[in-house]
């Protein structure tokens, strides 16, 4: 039988989403905890392998198991055995051919980035910060340069293993909420380190360093070097999957 | 000279905010860091003495010294010097009477309550947390009967220092926002746990436990006995300061 289920957590507690030899990631966790539960080893596959200090609002993972629990041993239980800063949110027995990450049609990425002069304190950790006053027009106008279907080379790790650097951009928002510039991102898929990137260039373009032209240059130049610097991963949320 | 400083803090990080022999208050690292930027030791004096765990969204500090520095030193400086999890907001001069803690005119306290049936994960130390559903309409019914001049001894720490038990709670609302219960309290000034321990018989209302009546028999037995239990620090934040 195959389950899936939702998972929320906060990135500073982990070293990513995926499993490293000291058992540090946030999979790590949930397989030492569903396993717990099942009374089996597990095998946790995610919709999107987050970086280490990524958050989720809502991620979602699969599993097979021949245990039969209810609902309430998969969420409330499993939480009993994870770390404070990941919980289960929900649980469903889904068809065996379904799969987290291959199964998703949209990803649904949030990038909050605290623009005042101060540093953050009481969110620390869970924003992206920079000092002095953003233009939310001009990123705006940027981020409208980045949607669509483009080769995204420029806004790809040098470690990303997907097959093709084009991909879809759905959508790309900027938004100005109280001292938060609050950047929107989904697609069907996210090469390594996109959001990111494209944070770090909108940024530049927020700053009035880059015009939007220069932004539209960098992507059409496919190479990472014409990239700007990648933003770090404190403001970065995942918020939804969907099938 | 008198000058006096907003600041921001996560309360986990801390042991409270008043000074502890092992150094951990952020009374404690404020005067630390105020005093590399000051060059002497400096006494900070605070316009709510939060608990241990319990949050700042704008905490405000005076203290005196003799050095001359920018805005940007007390502000920035000293923010280099303060924890991660800590920051300076502001600064003013202030006349040489002013006093953080006696001059206040309103305290404003925000409580939040994640109501689901999933324990906290991404927010882990920053909600407080019920699992069953609350009836928001009992709880403000039940609010509505505490605001207003009252001797709060039955919503009184132990330990606590007033000189009179009777304050004025100018405010207190309660709203559902998403899955959060937020409690909103403002007042001239407030008991020790006067908040947290209103929360805490506020939730047994919500839960069914308690009729609103039995909010306002608790409220006149003045006696600490008859108060629900206090609700833990990881929701409550002092969120600004009025003089």
């Amino acid at each position: 039988m195959r389950l899936a289920l939702a998972v929320e957590y906060a990135g500073f507690a982990f070293c990513g989403f995926q499993s490293q030899p000291s058992r540090c990631g946030v999979q790590d966790a949930l397989e030492r905890a569903v396993g717990e539960i099942a009374g089996h080893p597990v095998g946790i596959v995610a919709a999107g392998r987050t970086d280490a200090g990524v958050h989720a609002v809502s991620q979602v993972v699969h599993f097979d198991t021949g245990a039969v629990r209810p609902d309430t041993a998969w969420v409330r239980g499993v939480n009993t055995h994870l770390p404070g800063q990941a919980a289960v949110l929900w649980s469903h027995p889904v068809p065996d051919d379904f799969h987290a990450r291959f199964a998703a049609t949209a990803r649904y990425y949030t990038y909050l980035l605290l623009n005042r002069p101060e540093r953050p304190g009481l969110m620390a950790g869970r924003v992206g910060w920079y000092h002095h006053r953003l233009d939310v027009g001009a990123m705006r106008a940027g981020a409208a340069l980045l949607t669509g279907t483009h080769d995204f080379s420029s806004f790809r790790a040098a470690e990303c293993q997907a097959k093709s650097p084009v991909k879809t951009l759905d959508r790309l928002e900027v938004k100005k909420v109280a001292d938060e510039v609050q950047i929107e991102a989904s697609a069907l898929s996210f090469l390594h380190h996109q959001v990111r990137s494209m944070v770090g260039s909108l940024k530049l373009v927020g700053e009035g360093k880059w015009h939007a032209r220069d932004l539209a240059d960098a992507l059409a130049a496919t190479d990472r070097a014409r990239c700007g610097p990648v933003a770090p991963p404190d403001g970065l949320y995942l918020v939804k999957v969907e099938y």
